[in-house]
């Protein structure tokens, strides 16, 4: 119901209300808090619980259901060679730095970032350009992961080059970053000591499996090898044909080594993943003409690199036409996201795709695209859509000799013809004894040219060819004979590529929350989500007067038909007034309420009351049901109600 | 669709050609298989990732929804403080013996259990007595978790002591287990080694968080402590009301020993847990009348402790009433579960309820039974319900100081007279100066008859107290009076129970796969998956007489209009006879089939089979949708449905 977001401008975003929201009404809350919190990691309350469970069964609809995709569950504890194989263990990792005096780890990346934001903002007040006004959060509690900015005038060129590298950022090496922190001093803004050289620490959890300790495991960073281990049997199960995809929604940890930035950055999380097998001559996908006009912000790599942010828009048709984006399916996925993104609620205006840069992409990658969604934090990676090639399924394939490949019947068989060596067995082992088989292999070894120069001169009569250890061997045409011979193959073979779309839900969950904040007009205090109803936790309130026990059987009566229609209701009988009780359904994102009074006992009508508009309609209750099934289920909007249904100015004041 | 299984008793259960099944169709396989697998890590393929996912579909609905549960999703890495509160540090463990020759780690429990069955056995071959005939699979293949049976006769009384043995196995410490393997002989049936003392093996994972390795972590072993932690938000959530139950579904991780069985014992499996927060003085349920009714299989602790494993059939309001289950909402957690269990389709006859006995309760219980569901492997633990008592709200509270409790508003305040002490400040201080407090605190900790003994003292003139360090101090009534002091207590403080039902999913996945397996009558070779429409992974398959394009419209529409309806149809298109397609799909448990051929692009009919009778039924294509979307809804039967189609005995054999 995007079109009713009514009065949301009326207040600046105001981050410090969202947060105490959120943790007042349980969307999500440190866990352990008890006992004191641990870094990166989050418990999800009820709220969140639902809201992360509606946007987890949108998922599966528009992706899963959608396109056949293979669901899959594999485990998180993985063996260690896994990993070793697919090149986490040398290389997932990041930079981490150390304060040289108090021993304090920061991520190298983070700390050039901050450091450098901090002095491009107090430069920006040393000229008296209007700085963004310190918000709330910053000025009440110390925020360990800023610098703090101080007005300090740079040099224009110093301005240049600062605003250069934080476009680039991404794109340095450990040692690349180590040189900066030289080069510019930068250091521990917490306590300004220097910090060492970047070291790489890296990020996945390590235990070991069994009782006696013999096998090491990690949890898995990432689903993915789960389905690339996989591979064999989904192809099977697909009767072998390709494309497919398989799909899994799953817990990921990393341990990430400073994690602050709520849930944006996290130890442990839900991803959903799809792998999408694909022949690597034919990367075309037979709906992108679904998705040809979908009309995306992109920023790719060489405008990046160039230090510039700016994103350019054009539908996903022509950056692939024009090469922008490598491919037709990886096109496809990237419009699929951009569309799943705003049906759950995610502003079009603060989302963009992002190409990564040459040295940021994972060392599998070819080509990668992110969903960045704007939010309080910058613009942050939600979904990374990767082309993986042919990498993944190549290096399990050649360590553990299991074939992880495509056979394909050829429509048209090819036919070669090439010149082959046939031996007489019988005079060619009693000449050649135990040397038969080294020359046989000689032989078998030559190309093309090679094999006509032997033909010629056993044409000739005779010719030698010599052994790896100098032997000359003596050849004449009663031993062998070299012929054209035609060559059939029917059946082709192949390592699929995998195009990657990557979801993580914590991230988005929490970027479609600071979309949805804010706070009415009339009132600061009070703060309103406008989630869709597609993913709101509960979609109708069900208000009765009082908890008096003449409305409790209409209450029933009503729960249990919304019920039927699929529709998670909430009664809320509490001891306060009508419109505490909806304020505090609008702080949970509930998008419509219903209520029941005298005179619907007496004669038979409700009302229903819209979130954001807080308008009012009344009707007779079968009719006010039937229109909120409808709104719910989105085949109706607000202003349809409106035409159904009278307003209502009733007696009683229900705000 | 219980009431169609037909010719399910045609053959034996056949373990072999189900595992076969499960294994080809990818229900489910050894994760890391091309790495040689890991002994219990399982990945779940697309037909057992659905199947799992409508039973939890199912459960959200049958317990979350139906009860106003609190869902919540919590972490799994676990910092270490809060399983030493619990108790897992110290606690959590299964007994261990090694083989002392080989090393070989084996579980004391099994390694006692299958010794002693496996004499039991061979006793029964002894004496002629008709033993169970080997299965397919153990002589096709090494069977690493039993012992060989071999005919010895033994004494009866040593036979009756086995049977005592066995039937409380469960009751047994490591030391009382170390003492059978030394006075039974029991070694390691694979070497015939003599084994070690038990030890313990604690069964969590451990990792460390964080880049300096200061925070050692688990892995949950079960999801409860995410509850408890958050006890204080979820009680403020739902305004300070109890009973209220949270409940979460998500992944646990038990390092097991030795693990063999399938997915019966595994070392990461997914769950779903109740935590049902109740007054300890009212443990009444005020939906208990509803199930009061509902009749169980119970097998209680003094008839196992008694050596016998017999059930007996009773309504659980008996069960409750004769105190056999300890209270209403354990026992409504029972009813409910069995319901469960039924709905989605596990053979009531093979469902019994065990309650634990003394020894074997976890350290927290104070009253626990156990849905035991019987298969190949025996009777199966699949759901736990204990009641927790107060243990863990009390012990995490003690820890950290938060109070994790229930702060009630009393209807009738308590009213309270008590003898009270009042000190006259002024001439008190005076006289005792710096042992003023030492004495007040003497007089304060007096209970009511030494108060009253003190008062009549006062009334005399004088008394005296003496000190911890024997000093006597004279008091006179100018320093203080004595007088009854009225109390009113207006607010209930107390600390709520835990009940706890607590489903192991991979387990009854696997009991329900072996409870709807058969074989046709006509032959054996085709395997059918009987499972309900509610969780079979495809509730209707779409064949078209061939995948060419004059079926594709009627293929499409027939798809989205059950889409529509919410039910997800697969096609199968592929190039095989119809009959082979059905029996593939009989194979993934698909309850319904519509056939697509000339008929139904020329006359519009359709062909609507049924998978356990085989039997098909024709009618327009919209009759014959609207009749299957009511199938797979469960609002008729397969009966009904043949009363509103006719049957069809078509030209073309299907089958």
């Amino acid at each position: 119901m995007a079109n009713i977001q009514v009065n949301k401008e009326a207040h600046p975003f105001d981050k410090t209300r969202l947060e105490a929201l959120l943790n007042r009404r349980f969307f999500y809350a440190p866990a352990f808090e008890i006992y004191g919190g641990v870094a990166g990691l989050y418990d999800y309350g009820p709220p969140g619980s639902s809201l992360q469970s509606n946007i987890i069964a949108e998922w599966r609809k528009h992706f899963i259901v959608e396109e056949h995709m293979l669901e899959v569950d594999t485990t998180v504890m993985t063996p260690a060679p896994v990993f070793e194989t697919s090149g986490h263990v040398a290389r997932f990792a990041d930079w981490m730095v150390k304060d040289l005096k108090t021993g304090e780890v920061l991520r190298a990346d983070h700390l050039v970032k901050n450091v450098l934001e901090a002095r491009l903002a107090g430069d920006k007040e040393a000229r008296g350009q209007a700085a963004a006004p310190p918000k709330e959060d910053d000025k009440k509690k110390k925020k360990k992961d800023k610098a703090k900015a101080i007005a300090v005038k740079l040099a224009d060129e110093v301005v240049t080059e600062y605003e250069t590298i934080l476009a680039q950022l991404d794109n340095y090496s450990g040692p690349e970053l180590g040189e900066l922190c030289k080069k510019y001093a930068i250091r521990n803004p917490d306590s300004d000591n220097e910090v060492s050289e970047p070291q790489q620490f890296n990020l996945m959890f390590a235990s070991s499996i069994g009782p006696t300790g013999q096998h090491p495991g990690f949890l898995r960073p990432e689903t993915a090898q789960g389905h690339f281990l996989n591979f064999s049997r989904l192809l099977e199960f697909n009767n072998g044909r390709i494309p497919f995809a398989s799909a899994q929604i799953g817990r990921s940890f990393r341990n990430e080594i400073s994690p602050r930035a709520g849930l944006l950055r996290v130890r442990e999380f839900t991803m959903a993943e799809i792998e999408h097998f694909v022949d690597p001559e034919d990367k075309r996908h037979d709906r992108f003409s679904e998705v040809r006009d979908v009309e995306l912000d992109l920023l790719d790599r060489h405008t990046q690199v160039a230090g510039s942010a700016k994103v350019t828009r054009m539908t996903i048709g022509e950056a692939v036409d024009k090469g922008i984006v490598a491919n037709e399916t990886l096109g496809y996925f990237v419009a699929r996201i951009h569309q799943f993104l705003l049906k759950i609620g995610i502003n079009p205006t603060r989302l963009r795709f992002r190409q990564h840069m040459a040295n940021e992409m994972a060392h599998y990658a070819t080509d990668c695209w992110d969903a960045e969604i704007q939010n309080s934090y910058g613009w942050t990676e939600c979904v990374g859509c990767a082309d993986r090639a042919a990498y993944d399924l190549t290096v399990h394939s050649a360590k553990t000799g299991h074939p992880l490949i495509v056979r394909q019947a050829l429509k048209e068989p090819i036919v070669t013809e090439k010149l082959t060596a046939e031996f007489n067995k019988k005079t060619f082992g009693k000449t050649f004894g135990k040397d038969s088989a080294a020359i046989q292999t000689i032989i078998g070894g030559m190309d093309e040219a090679l094999l006509a120069k032997l033909q010629g001169e056993l044409a000739q009569g005779a010719t030698t060819v010599t052994s790896s250890d100098g032997r000359e061997f003596k050849l004449t045409p009663d031993l062998l004979t070299i012929e054209k011979k035609t060559f059939k193959q029917s059946i082709r073979e192949f390592t699929p590529n995998v195009i990657e779309p990557s979801f993580g839900l914590g991230r988005i969950l929490y970027a479609l929350l600071e979309h949805s904040f804010y706070c009415r007009e009339q009132d600061v205090e009070r703060g309103v989500l406008s989630l869709p109803a597609l993913v709101a936790p509960t979609k109708v309130l069900i208000v009765p007067l009082s908890a008096k026990p003449e409305f409790e059987p209409l209450v029933k009566d009503v729960s249990a038909k919304l019920r039927k229609a699929g529709i998670f209701s909430r009664v809320d009988d509490s001891n306060t007034s009508i419109g505490k009780r909806y304020a505090r359904n609008d702080e949970l994102g509930t998008p419509y309420g219903l209520t029941l009074d005298f005179a619907s006992v007496q004669k038979g009508t409700m009302t229903l009351r819209e979130r954001d508009t807080t308008g009012q309609l009344i009707g007779q209750v079968e009719e006010v049901i039937a229109t909120v099934i409808e709104l719910v289920n989105g085949t109706i909007d607000w202003a349809e109600a409106c035409n159904r249904l009278p307003a209502y100015d009733g007696v009683q004041a229900v705000e």
